[in-house]
This record gives C-alpha cells, structure tokens and sequence, in this order.
C-alpha cells in the first residue's frame, strides 16, 4: 500500500501531467464565469497545502509569497479577502514559471513534513488536500476544454481523443427490488463530508438502464425536434435553449450535415455508437421524458450501482443537492467545502474518465447546476 | 354538502370579495416579473373555464373576446401564442370593466352548464378549475401586496392587519420516531398530479418545532450580524443578499430604531410576539443555520402534520420540488400544470391567512424559489 | 393678445383635451425608461406650479398633499429624494380622480394669484411652467401612444389618424449661400435657456430638401436591404439595430406582405405618400447615407428656415445637443433644465403635429437620443 | 528625410519595443470589452498589411495563416466573419512566438515590396498601415496598463513612471479674437479622413487655458465633495459615476490617507503639481462646472493651438464627435476608417506621451467615449 508522501507525489505529478501540453498562454485566461484558469487551479491547489497544513505544522515555515493567499484563496470568506472571481483571467503576474516555482517549494516543505511527523489530524488535512487537488485535476481538464473549444483553430492538445473510444457497453435493465436501502458512506476512507451519516432510504420497484444513451440516440432526439418542442423540457430549460440559443449540445457544429465536435484531437466527427458527453441536466431531463422515460435519483443509483458499469460518465440524477439526514457543517475555513452550495444544483453519481484514479465510489456525490454542459456528463434513464 | 355549482359561485365570489377595496387604478400593474397584474388574475382564471369547459361541452359556445386567449393564457404552451410575461402590466386594454363582463359571462355559461349536463370529465375539470382559481386567489393578494408596498403613501387596504394578529401559539418540539411513513395523497378528494403516487419514504427519528419562529426571534438574528456573516448563508444566498443590498426581511422599514413593516393596514410597527413572515428560503436557512437548527423536509413535515398547529403561514421545507416516484405527466395542456416546474425550487408546506377555506391538506406542495419572498412563508424547525 | 390668466388656462385645459378619451386604466403604466405614466405628467406639471410659484408668492399657502412632491417630482436633484425613475408605472395611488382634484386645487390658486398680484419673476415662472406643460403635453401623446402601440388589441383612441394625412408637400432642394449666420433667439419672447446666446456661425454654402422622406422612399430603403447592409449604419446604430432585432421602423407590422403601423386609430396600412415618422436618428442616418446624402446641421436648419415647410414633424439633425457660446446654467432648481442633458444626444428642429401652439419657433431645438423613435421624428436631407 | 521603407521598419521597431518587457502571459487578457490583448495588436496591425497591401501588390503572395483573417480583423464588416469582440482575450492559441513570426514573415515581404515597386496607391495604403500601427502603439500602451493595473501585485512594467514627470508648466490665459478661422488639414501630408475638407469657423472672442489641470487642483475638487455633488455633473455623468461607485479618477487608490495611483513603476504616491490625467470627459466636464469654466471646443482649440504648450495629454474638448462639412466616406473597407464611429464620442486634441513621434498634429482628432478614462487624457479650461 501505498505511503501518504508517495499518494502526495502521484497527485502533484499527475496534475503537471495534465498540463504537459499547454503553452505559457494557455494559463491564463478564464473562459466563463463558472471555469477558472488553469494557472489558478494550480496555484490554489498548492496554496492549500501551503495555508492548511505548512502554515500550522512547520515551525517558522515562511510563505512562499505573502501575496498568494489573496490571489488564489477560493471561496473560503474566512480566511479574508478575495480577487473577485471573475476577474481571475486577467492575472498575468505571477508568471506561470513563477507558480511553478510556488509548487516546487511547497512540495519541498511537504515532502520534508509528511516524512518527518506523524499527525493524526495532519494526516487527514493532507488527505483532504489530496482529494481537494484531485477534483480540481477534472476542472482543469474541464475548463482547458472550454477555452480551446472557443477558438476557431481547434487546436489539439492531445493526439487520442478519449471520448470518442467509449462505445455503449451494455443493454436492457436492471431491476431494483423495493426495500430499505442504506445510504451513504461506510468505511474509514476517505470521502467527502456531504456522503456522511449513513442512513436508511426506501425504495419502491424500479429499473435502471444498464447502458448510457448514446450520440446516435441523442440525435434521433435532435432529428425528432427535441430543441424545438417545449413538452420536452423543464420550464426553466426551455428558457434555457432559448435564451441562449442552444438547439445541440456544447462543443457539437453541423459541417456539410455532418455532426462534429470539438474534442482535444480537434474537431471531429461524431462516432454515434460512443457513449454522450457534455449533456447538461436540462438536457438529460427533456431526453428522458421525450423517451418517455426518466433519471434515477441519486439513492436509486447508489442501490443499484454494484450492478452498473459506471466511471466514463458522470450520469445526471434527478435529485437535487441536499444534505443527508445529520450532516453537519465543520467548524472553520475547512467547513465551507460543501454545505454552502446545497441549493439549486443536482447530483450527478459515478466518474469520468477525466477522474482521478482512486477518487470514485459509489457513494460519491458530485454536483452541478442544471444547465452545466461542460463536465463529461451523460445519461442514464430509468423507469 | 355543496353541489359542484355551489362551489363554483363560492370561489367566484371570493375573488371578488378579494378585489372588492381595489381601486380601477390598482388592476393593472405588474410590480415584478414574478408577479401578475389584479386584472390579468382575474381574467386569466376565467379564460381558463372558457378554454377547458365551455368551448368543450357547451355547443356552439360563442367565445366572449377572441383576443383575450392571447391576452389571458399564461404557460400553456400547447395553446399557443401569448404576451410576454414582462409586458402584462402594460395592458390597460380591455378595461377593468370589460374583464369583469367577461366573468360574468362565463359565469352565466358555467352555471346554466353545470346545472344541465353531469359529465364526469367536466366535474373533474370544474374542481380543476376551481383549485385553479383558489391558487390565484392566493397570488392576486401576495401580488396586490407587493405593488402597494412599493407605494412610498404606504396605502391601507383593509383595516385589519391580519398578520399582526398570529401570535406564536406554542412551545417545544414533537418526537417522530424512525420508520417507513406513507407520503402522497390518499383518498378520492380532489388534490394537483405532484401529490399523487403514495409511496413509501424512511424518516429517520427527528424532533420538529411545535412554533413557528417569531418576529422577536428572527430580529435577535438581525442583531447578532445574521445578515453579515457569510458563515450562516448557502453560498447563493449569500450573493442575493449582497447583489440586491438586503439587510432584512421584505416589507420591513427602521422607522426611528424601530422595526415596522407593511401590512395592508399601512406601515405598522412590528409585534416582537407574531410569527414572522415574508421570509424568502434563503433567510429560512441562514436563521436555522445560525441556530443550530435546520429546517425539515417536506417528508418529515407530512409525517409530524397530524401534530403540528398549520395553517397560517407556509412552511419553507428543506426538500427541492421533483416528482413522486411514478409520476406522471398529464397529456396536453392540463399537463404543463406542474411537471414542468420541478427545478430549483424548494417545497413549502401548510398553508397561510391568504389560503382559501378548504384548499388545504397535509399532502399539499407548495413551491417557490429559495429568493421568493413575497409569499405568506414562514420558518419551522427541526432537528 | 392673451393675458397670462388666459394662457395659463389655454394650457391646462388641453392637457385634458389630450386626455379627453384616456380610460382610468390607461393613466398608470410606464411602458419603458424613457417615458412616463399619463399620470405622472399631469400630476408633475401641476406640482411644477405649487413648487416653483405657489409656495413662493401665496402667502401661507397649503400645500395640496405634502407627499406629491416626492412622487411627482422629476430630475430636480436639488429639491430631494425622488421615487425611482423605473417604478413610476407601479404608482396606482393617488388615483387618477384625486391627481385631477390636485390639478383644480393648483388651478384656482394659479388663477387666484395671476388676477391679483403682478410680480416680473412670478410672470417668468410661470411662462415657464406653461412651456414646461407644453413640452410634456408632446410627451404625454407620444408616451401614450408608445403604451397602446404594446397592446395586441391596438386600442383606437381617436377616429382620426393624423399621421397618414401628411403627403409630402415640396419638391426639390433649396441652396443657402456660404455666410456667417446669426443662431440662437433674438427677441424679447419666451425661450429655453439652450437657445439663448445669440452668435455667428459660418456655413459653408449648402442645399436642402423642401420635402420630407416619405413612407414610400423608406420603403425603398428596407427593401434594397437596408436594414442588413452595414455600410449604411453608424457602427452603434448597427449595434442598436442588431441587439434589438429591428428590422423596420417603431409601430410597423407585416400583414400578408403589406406593411401596416399602429396610430391612434388603431392599426392602418402605411400611405406610401405620407412623410415618415417615428424614426430614430441611427435610421435617418443610415437612410442618407443609402442615399449619399447627409442630414443638415442644426445651424443650416436656422439658416434655413425661413424658407421650408417644417411643423408637422421633429426633423433630425446631424448635430449634437452641446452648448452655445456663452451658455450659462441657471441658478436653483430651474437651473436643472437643460444644460445637464448636453451629453450624447441629437438635436431636432421643427415641430410635430403633437406640439402646442405657440410652443413652435425657429430655434427651438429638441433632443433625443439617436436610438429614439417614440416622437413624431422624420428625415429631411442636405448635401 | 526617411524612405518609407525607414519609416515602415521605425514604426514596427516602436511596437516591439513597447512589448520588450512584457511576460508571454500578459499578451493574452483583454481586461475590457473596449480593450484589447497585445497579441492581438501586434497580429492586428500586422494583418493589416498584408491583407490591405501585400495580397494586392505581391504576386502570387502566399498568406501567411489563412485563419488569420478572421482571427485578427477588428471593424471591417466588408471583409467578412470576426470573432466576437469579447471574446478576444480567450485566443491562447496562435502562441505569441507564433504572432512574431508572423510579423517577420509580413515585414519580409513588406520590406521586399518597398524596394522594389512604387505605386500611388501602394504608397498611400503603407502610409495609412503606419499611421493605423502608430494608433494602435497607443491603444497597446493603455490596454496594457489597464489589464496591469486590475493586478492586486501592482508590476512594473519600466522604471521610469514617466506620468508624474509632466509638471505643470505654464500659466495665465491666452486670448483669442473673434473672427473666421480655418479648421482642418491644409498640407499634403498624411491625415487621416476625419481632419479633410477644410473649411470656416466663425469663432467668438474667447479665453483658453495656458496650463492643463494638476492633480493637486483635482484633489481640491475632490475634497469640495465634487462626486457627491449632482450639480456639477451631465446627467449621465451622474447615474456612471452612481452606477460605477466612481469617486476618485481611474487607478487611484488611498493608502493612510494619502492618494496614490497605479504607474508602470506600480504603486506611487500622487505629486500635486504633475498634470492629470486619465481622466474621462464627465470627470473633466464637472470639474470646468465646478470651477465655473468650460472646456473649449475643438475649433477653439485648433484656431489656439499655436500658442499652447501640448502634446503630453489628450485634451478633451466640448466638441462631439462629428463629420466636417463635405466629408466623404472612402469606398471599401478603408472607407470604415473613421466615419461610422461618429455618434456619441467626444473629441480630444492634442498628443499624449503614448503618441508616437511623428503622429501628432494641431488638425488631429481622437475621438472616446464620455466614460473613458484609460486614456492618457487632461483637462484644458476655457471660458
């Protein structure tokens, strides 16, 4: 098994890993109120450690730069003032080279405490540092997405597009038996605050798909005027598409009548037997009730998730992000992580293929607001 | 027991009685997009007597005004075309006048209708009609309040303040203990598509409030910096506070270091001992946030119903408004009735002082956005 | 010649005349920013008189409600709070009966004061006040107009449509000759502070059309693509015209391929010899530069204007509202009238058919932004 | 007296020189929709080259990056397709090494061309793409101090903060007599259109300014509650500085009491006696009525420019920006140069220290918008 230094080092590696290919100019900007920029997500993952643990375990540590905390803190209002958020891409300074610098010495003074003390609370701070870095892992494969797919050269930051590979691995449907189901996490491992308090939910009879719904099916949806029919659609989603003028899912352009994509190969064209991804809940949820069908809530996934094959796709539930029966807020800056955002948002379950290895389980709870196409995300149904 | 016609008279009347110390000039505008104009109310709910029933069961109907489909329908979209919701308030055509004519022919064909044919599908759509109209009933007060509220004369409407009169009516808190409780509605009464489908849900033991919070109470939240502090806010309600400069409750005025609020009496101090209310969810939150507390779901609500004094203000719920497990949507245009609105709102239960006689059961779903304030809401804990 | 008694009345009395077929309804909504609910003019031209004269020349005078100040109130900054511009449409109380009681209270008192006392400052004030309720009369018609214009039904309010009856009456251009021109009023009668400052300009020698553009030559223009060719448009008229969907002119409509407008006798087919109206300066610009030809400037209007036909339209010119030479804010209250508006707007010379009689001069110059169409504004052409 | 291919390889030389000390990331953000990125400046005026001249004159030249067109076009509608203006700053990719091999590619062939052909018109449109470089070498210095100074760090970008160097260097007032005065440009150098068609302007006797206003006389208007003080201020001078929470010039920030603004030496305290600037024309317009002054207008400026000390500052005027008399839109795209801008922009004379040698002259008119303060722009007073 492995140490916690060496989890630590695998993490920070791969997080340059993702970042291997993009240029200096890449870092910088902030394509949408909602992403951030690459250079922030690995300035703030740092400063993480760097504010939570070296600040408090390393005797006469010295910050790196007494600047940092301003500019990358994120939404902790305890710790004090903020750059406002939309105004992150603008940040030229520090340098990239200079965060980089920023890393290095943080993971100097990490690797040095994490071999020298042993600290219960340490240890977990360290862990939740690791998990914190992970989830920013996928926005920043998220939002490197965003940019690039903004710019009319379509520029292509790797050689395999991942997507596209995921062709539909399964068929029929599951049955779920009604009953009493326990909710919620279990062991000693990790996982975040909002998957704690196990607790008991019923569940009447249903079905799950075994598969997720594909390109092709989701064009049939498109060619039957999906976008255009508004007993598809939540109302709030049909303002949705039509204040935004959306009639195709993000990141899709019609070339000579061909569905495309903007993928990290390029833009190419749409394979209709690859699994749907960056499908928005509004999106998913006007799919579901053209077939007549609908999501599964989140307990419903959870029961029947042995069963599922599940982690290329976060697959939108129907149920909106509330707290388990019990849960409490932790005390302090550690505290905000996630009670504060248990309003207008649902819960997507499972993984993608832009997760960290090691940080999905079945009772992991993610979550977005309904019209967020830019996570991989797709659809499952149930009945 | 009342005949359907009986019924019928005695909701058409209390529109009326509602409207009754309306001057002409108080019919017509829109205060906001959420609200509706006097007028529009009462025309709307007439229109839809027309359209469901008397275009189908009386033969050779003559339609009183063409127009008013257009000017009256309001989400049905399978209808088709209507004004835009923001514009209602600019339509000082047809008058006042016209539009009462327009009730009073309906009217006339409705209860010479009801008298001669018995239909089972046009009783049902009556009741339909009927509860239709109780809902509106409920949002012409709410939305007459906010227009005259914003009225720097403060105008007194009726001379009795009813809100003042609601003291808090008991104390301590009721024990449910854990189990499988039957949720939904069960017997044949009429009752709306998003309480159908009784179904099994799991509740773990909670305590519930016998008393909703009062004045004094929420005023010591105020004083104790509760709208200054993030740390009591969902991170949303955070930024609408700050967004729109709120730093109390709607409809509340510091005359002199003295809390007063508008009522339909005028501008009237506050009673420290009455049950607050005009409280939007986001406040709800914070208040229990702040003490310790939290508020219920709408399951827990149901099930400590039978127990709990109700009726005078809705109860904001931590539950989001989805659907029941197998619910339906209806076909056509009866259907968009409430599927379509099960995002990003949250559930209140109970019923308030604007609430018609006999519109109110413990199955009911009342539902706003977590910012509505304008609604007679108030708070109930739970722990 | 008129006494002052006699056109203090004169004035009032076709304020109501204007008003003559207005229903109670049609007196509160505010249709957009830039205009003001019927009510609010009558009962804003009234409190000019209480404010600026009554309360100063009538001993203990009694002021009519002491809360109209705040309500009736316009951009006087200096004379205190005013209800916010937006919500002036929300204002249903006082009502429309009591705003007219306000009206005749002012009225007696106005005429009791100009039969007995004879002060020079009390004859200049209310001159003013009756130019004042003479440009808000211009308002008030078109403001109305804008209001019922929105309503589907398009509400007659009077059997004549003035508009169409004005046929282009001139023919070909007239030639000023290069010469230093005296601008600005000269004699002893009323005018706005903005004309004043008499000064000599040079103009290059010019010519300028006699007639006006008509509905048929604008016609021409929509249907060479007017409307979608950017070369014609001032790069924020295109702006303008793109972010607002405008593809023809304010109050036009496409019935089976015949173009239609709203007046004031309800909806009517365009008369392609009439002379245009309702035309934004972005749409006058564009028209002439279709045409390689300019607009004038209002100093070769000046020049000008003695020989034209001009009265029945507000004729745009290529200037912009700045001040003359030697312009100098009033003191006080009064002093708020103009000057402050010297800032991104367009000036109009002429009159319309909505302007009083005897509000008309020469030098007269209106203004409005080049995005304006509400005023019966029409292009006359230079080169 | 230098060739032109001097003055072309001059005038690029300059840009670079501009950029010597700027980081990889700060070519990328555009810190505001009326700002730009650098990268996109550089490419900007690079294309203009070759699409205005080296695609016409070089046979069978091979563009450089076929999506550079679109790329990198700004207002030319003629030429086709442009990405959305606010999206400039999410253009990572072209990489800025890949913009400066750009700009080697065309001054090779420029360079090339020059040698070796001589054509009117050639000449003419190269000595138009400098003077269209020289503009934006300025633009390029304010978009970046604009987009450096949002930076909570405050960089550096040169030592020498060259803005407090300009003291105040004359006083007293110069008059000049009534009388018809020549305005535009007269000789057979380069102007831009906007100058041509020289013409008479009756001036009046008037008085202008010798010296421009220091920050030290600004502080004192400050201190008189001059943002708090309706009475100063154009109406929409008002609602921006209330809309905006303006109450100090752009960039300045007050540390103990002290006021300082952002330079490119970074944060420095204000010296008193240096001019003013970056400040907007409604600044400098409540400032003149404050003083109970005026600004001049162009033609006064002009007819008096002889006798000043400028070229430090822009100097707003009181002119707005329109056509002169006999002024002819170029055909093409060319002929989008000035012309269509002329609406709702006020005009300012003079030079800054951002002007490239060479680009100044008493007949030049630069043009923004009432609210624009980044801008190396002064006050001037007349009276």
């Amino acid at each position: 098994m492995k140490t916690l230094t060496e989890k630590y080092i695998e993490t920070r590696q791969r997080t340059e890993m993702i970042c291997k290919h993009l240029q200096v100019e890449d870092y910088t900007p902030q394509s949408a109120v909602f992403a951030s920029p690459p250079k922030w997500h690995i300035a703030h993952i740092t400063w993480f450690f760097e504010e939570m643990i070296l600040k408090k375990y390393v005797p006469k540590y010295k910050v790196f730069d007494t600047n940092f905390g301003f500019l990358f803190n994120s939404y902790y209002n305890s710790i004090g003032e903020r750059i406002e958020r939309h105004n992150r891409g603008l940040l030229t300074r520090p340098t990239v080279e200079r965060v980089y610098q920023y890393r290095a010495y943080v993971d100097d003074a990490m690797i040095k405490l994490l071999g020298s003390v042993s600290d219960k609370e340490m240890t977990t701070l360290t862990i939740l540092g690791i998990n914190h870095e992970q989830q920013h892992q996928e926005l920043l494969i998220t939002d490197i997405k965003h940019t690039l797919a903004l710019n009319p050269l379509y520029p292509q930051l790797y050689k395999n597009n991942l997507i596209n590979r995921y062709n539909k691995n399964a068929n029929g449907w599951t049955e779920i038996p009604e009953g009493t189901y326990q909710i919620g996490h279990q062991s000693d491992d990790f996982c975040f605050d909002n998957e704690l308090g196990v607790h008991r939910v019923f569940l009447e009879t249903f079905e799950i798909s075994n598969n997720l719904v594909t390109y092709g099916e989701f064009i049939a949806f498109i060619n039957d005027d999906g976008y255009k029919n508004p007993e598809y659609w939540l109302s709030e989603g049909w303002s949705w598409i039509n204040d935004n003028h959306i009639s195709n899912p993000l990141y899709w352009k019609n070339v000579n009548d061909t569905w495309h994509h903007y993928t990290f190969s390029g833009l190419e064209s749409i394979d209709e037997n690859a699994m749907l991804t960056h499908i928005s809940f509004y999106e998913a949820a006007a799919y579901a009730q053209w077939k007549g069908l609908r999501l599964p809530t989140e307990f419903e996934w959870e029961a029947a998730s042995s069963k599922l094959h599940w982690g290329t796709h976060w697959e939108w539930t129907n149920s909106a992000y509330l707290p388990y029966p019990k849960f409490k807020t932790a005390q302090g800056a550690v505290g905000e992580y996630n009670g504060k955002f248990m309003i207008n948002q649902m819960v997507l379950r499972g993984a993608s293929i832009a997760t960290a290895l090691g940080h999905s389980r079945p009772t992991y709870r993610n979550f977005f607001h309904p019209e967020s196409q830019w996570q991989f995300s797709g659809i499952r149904l149930a009945k």
